[in-house]
């Protein structure tokens, strides 16, 4: 994956599938934020970590194209890589893939705020850092 | 029904269906709390003011027994009825049913616990009387 | 809401909750569907109908902005219009509010395609009159 | 654990937390079908395998009891086995544990049906002979 160097594996549950008798299209937003949890684990010591310097990351907007019809039991990788980080904002991309097939890619938009008072807040350095220093090593 | 004064409706929503074509057995949990909900609200001036009372009810128990498949876009009617309150514990019974047809049965228990310690609090008097007079004048 | 003139009414579920104390932003997704079902009940027959006629509807684009954060038990008001009908695709734009207050916005997009085959199907003409004759009633 | 053989394990993701904080009851209902898919697809071939072969394998009963409340990001092993094989039934049994702790228990039920006529039919041989070899096998 060009520009990509995370990703994350998810096998379709039974539950996350439709009467259409594919994967439904809202379990393609949690599938988003598995990865998004498992990319800042990785590089930004965790979303609990995020939760306990007194932040919350808000999702503040969540965009999916559905290129292809996911199924049960199959096994998809969720490329993603954070970026566009300013002030209180930060972004994510993703890709879906099923055997390197394109299936869905988008993108969520965040925004961090003060646990307490639920005002925005920039997003802190260690975790700005750990975002720049993760993107700059994915070339 | 026999024994059960209180309902409230439900819509099978295409998100709560799966590959089998029928709605998936998790989502009937959640109407479950549906119902449990509105029966508190009606009954105990809702699960808020339990929570706002420094009280969390947790859920300690499922049981459900599915009698009929049930599909996208029917309308169920779930009955509930709350009893066996006894120190921090109380119960609720349900049936579902469609056009009067029984779909699934089942129960729920559930523990009072303190809000901040987390440890077992008798379910407060205001909430116990308020379900004693709910369950007596269903007659 | 200018040019909406259709809405159904969602009450957040605590199932569709997050630790972050509000409602999960994937739950919107399933909320903008129970919309659209809504919808084409009303000018269309039904999704059923839909089915019924040879035809899946697949979703191949969600896009949804979050403004204010919603919380349990509130009652949300979701207002949709469709449109943008050509050939076998078709959109629909939303608009959540609680109270008259923008809660989240957005739009999906949709392709009509054969049940048994999976390919693309122009949307049949009784659905694109139903829809145009539903926009153009709401003025 | 005695008695169980088979795990699979699964990480708390955070769109199944609720605002109380925890992991909502309704997500462990997903969790047991996770592993009874990876049971299935370890001893009998796959869910698949038993749709392919014209049975639908559906849930009759949920039994589930809560010890102790789950966390955001929390790795539970799921411990499962199969039994109680009688005609067209059959059930499993679970145990969730985090780190070695009872986190809850619980059972299911199931009937196995024809996929077009949806009519009991028995466990195929093949299906009960690969259950029954793989409990036998755990010792």
């Amino acid at each position: 994956m060009e520009g990509f160097s995370f990703w994350t594996d998810v096998r379709i549950r039974f539950a996350e599938t439709d009467a259409q008798g594919i994967a439904h299209h809202a379990s393609f937003v949690v599938w988003l934020e598995v990865a998004r949890v498992a990319h800042l684990a990785k590089h930004a010591g965790g979303y609990q970590a995020i939760r306990d310097g007194g932040i919350e990351a808000l999702t503040t907007e969540v965009n999916l194209r559905y290129h292809r019809a996911a199924y049960f039991d199959e096994a998809l990788r969720v490329w993603a890589r954070c970026g566009d980080l300013r002030g209180a904002r930060f972004a994510y991309e993703y890709r879906v893939e099923r055997d390197g097939e394109l299936v869905a890619d988008g993108y969520t938009r965040h925004a961090t705020v003060d646990r307490d008072t639920y005002r925005p807040t920039r997003v802190p350095a260690w975790l700005a850092d750990a975002i720049a220093t993760a993107e700059a090593s994915s070339g």
